[in-house]
């Protein structure tokens, strides 16, 4: 690989993070055309599902100068017809000469791209910075691989990891600039999740507003509200029920009572309500079949904004996916904690996270980790839910 | 200011900090000269107690070129006849014009320096580089300033803030690096200080070992162990009663019931016991006559290692000058907190921090913060103990 090819992959990667959290169900791509002379010739990237693929839009701008060059790739080239046509065949028309990608597309409809190519004659590397381009593409490659979204819990806490104050109060643990990044985080992700919990005791808004975001796609982006309530105990007049953005509730399929049945129905009359299974020997939905049922809605990546109860049913059922931190530098010595009942009672079975960054916000702390894959192997639980990649 | 003296200040605190931590009941103290022309002519640091102070040991250096030159010090040369010669006369007797120090001398017996320079004719000018130098001396200033000692608190938790998993397991939390860096904390203290909680619960060692000092001073260096027992609950065979360093146990001076006594006076007779009232409307020893007693005998430094209710009455009593957290990449989601009663029962009544440092020791994170002055002036109660500057 010469030094033009890994430069031109890193500038591949800066172009697809310009749309990271913007192209669900699709993945963020980046690309870089050189020509035969090994010159930059084009270069594009998938802004939103729908939009001209990163291949066709560096083929494009590169025009005759991609015949006898290269085409530096984020991820495979996919060769499925959908609203745009496959990259392969795009590729072939320009006369390039070799490609390059950084990741195995694993979706079953875009795969064998590489094949395809080489059989044409075409000369394919891959792996070239690969470990970059899968974080990158870390949501996305979670739902294509897992047929789940990819979950990121996010919590606010005190240093010595308290969630709110003895009496309850847990409004601003954190500081403004703290509160604008969730903002930033809840506006690249599909889906915010919360538990019956924080309903009743915050009636939060899980929206995304709050501050200037430079890129109007996220203006406009308005992730579904997602609220885990077996027992349809979200009050009618919940702020998440209102119309900034949709909701979905989802509720017991079993008998819940009288009560319980008039109340799905009074907010099946509000906004979209989904019935599931009961999760197998505790309270709440199974959280696997809501994690399908969200993939079938095309739902990439979630952020799960708790409670510490929903959380640790999450972390419990190896849905959590990455950890994003939030630590006030303030000590409290009391008040609920702000994570409960994750199945662990002894030291050997924590969860081990890899922490990825560390960042000051304001005069707060903002710790981003991956969620290790746990030897007990909850995650091998099967989904049902087909990947789609309409890209 | 010239830029001389700003770079010659700079590098005095670089020399004194090579000393932090080894100089109680001292403060640590570096020293450069410039001669008359302001070429570099000498420099100097105070060491341990006993040995020469800073502005002795460059003065020497310097000789004759002093002439004329001038003295820049980290802290107000001293003006008291200790185990060497005060500072300020030295310094008249080289013939100095100018001095130039950072922070000014709190303590008793070695305040005045800079009026007797003055009044002698020589130009002394104060507060350059203050905040860096006030930093360095955090733990001296503060034994000098509210005559007790300095308290850091150190605590090892997951990322959620628990110390323990649910059923006890606790060691081995953070990595071997965060465990080694304990020791470094350790060897740089006067004082480890542990409730009979953990005692009873971990049976600690509470000494410094298992890292490789470059300092030989450091090796040497058996800090005191302390024990808040107010029932003299600490059992005969407990490590901390071992001959690896002294240990200091303190009990209630009130009638402890039969048992009690017998178990203070067998105490008593394997190491030495302090008796202290009890703290006021709760259990345990008053901890503002504890941190009275180490004052007395010189303690300028302590390292509280906890647990988690010993932390918490230190915190409550204002006794708390900086944390040192450890945080590990992991999850439990149960078992007992970090931190426990320190008094807080709503989000306006929290601690706060100022965080100073954050840095990664291995896979764990360490964050040092000072924690801010209380509104509600716990800390002003007076202590008797006078503060002895023998340096
Ligand atoms: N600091 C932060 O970052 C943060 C974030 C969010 C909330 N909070 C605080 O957390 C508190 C609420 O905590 P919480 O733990 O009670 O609320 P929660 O985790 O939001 O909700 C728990 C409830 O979710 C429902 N649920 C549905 N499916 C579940 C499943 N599979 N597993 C477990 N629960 C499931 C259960 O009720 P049903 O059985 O009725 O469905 C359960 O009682 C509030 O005080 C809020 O302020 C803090
Ligand atoms: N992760 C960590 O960094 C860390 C560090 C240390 C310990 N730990 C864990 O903490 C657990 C022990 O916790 P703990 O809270 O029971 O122990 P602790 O804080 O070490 O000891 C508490 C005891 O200290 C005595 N005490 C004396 N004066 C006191 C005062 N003024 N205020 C409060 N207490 C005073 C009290 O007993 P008397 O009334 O009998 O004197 C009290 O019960 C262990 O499991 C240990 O593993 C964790």
């Amino acid at each position: 690989m010469t030094i033009a090819v890994h430069t031109a992959m890193r500038d591949a990667i800066a172009l697809a993070a310009r749309a990271q959290g913007l192209t669900s169900p699709n993945p963020v791509v980046g690309c870089v055309v050189l020509d035969a002379a090994g010159e930059r010739a084009g270069e594009g990237y998938h802004a939103f599902a729908g939009a001209s693929h990163a291949e066709a839009a560096a083929l494009e701008q590169a025009g005759d100068r991609a015949r006898g060059g290269t085409v530096v790739v984020t991820l495979e080239p996919c060769d499925h017809h959908g609203r745009t046509g496959p990259c392969t065949q795009a590729i072939l028309d320009a006369g390039v000469r070799r490609v390059v990608y950084a990741v195995t597309d694993p979706s079953e409809r875009a795969r064998g791209g590489a094949r395809r190519l080489a059989e044409a004659g075409v000369e394919v590397e891959s792996g070239v910075l690969a470990a970059e381009a899968e974080r990158l593409n870390a949501e996305w490659l979670t739902y294509a691989r897992l047929r789940r979204p990819h979950v990121t819990w996010k919590f606010a806490a005190t240093l010595d990891g308290r969630s709110a104050a003895a009496d309850g109060t847990s409004q601003w643990i954190t500081g403004a600039a703290a509160r604008e990044d969730v903002h930033r985080l809840r506006a690249r992700c599909d889906a915010i999740i919360a538990g019956s919990g924080t309903v009743l005791a915050d009636d939060p808004r899980l929206t995304v507003r709050g501050f200037e975001p430079h890129d109007h796609l996220i203006t406009h982006r308005r992730p579904l509200r997602v609220i885990a309530d077996a027992r349809a105990r979200t009050p009618l007049g919940s702020r998440v029920l209102d119309d900034a953005a949709p909701t979905l509730i989802a509720v017991s399929e079993e008998t819940i009572g009288d009560t319980g049945e008039q109340d799905a129905a009074a907010l099946a009359a509000r906004t979209a309500v989904v019935r599931l299974p009961r999760a197998a020997g505790k309270g709440g939905v199974d959280l696997h079949a809501l994690m399908a049922e969200l993939a079938e809605r095309e739902i990439v990546s979630v952020l799960l904004e708790g409670g510490p109860t929903l959380a640790g049913a999450f972390l419990a059922d190896g849905l959590v996916d990455r950890v994003v931190a939030y630590l006030a530098p303030t000590l409290f010595g009391a008040g609920p904690a702000a994570l409960r009942d994750a199945g662990v009672t002894t030291l050997a079975e924590a969860y081990h996270l890899d922490i990825e960054d560390i960042t000051t916000i304001g005069p707060d702390l903002r710790i981003t980790a991956a969620v290790r894959e746990q030897a007990s192997g909850a995650r091998a639980d099967a989904l049902t839910a087909p990947s789609r990649r309409e890209h």
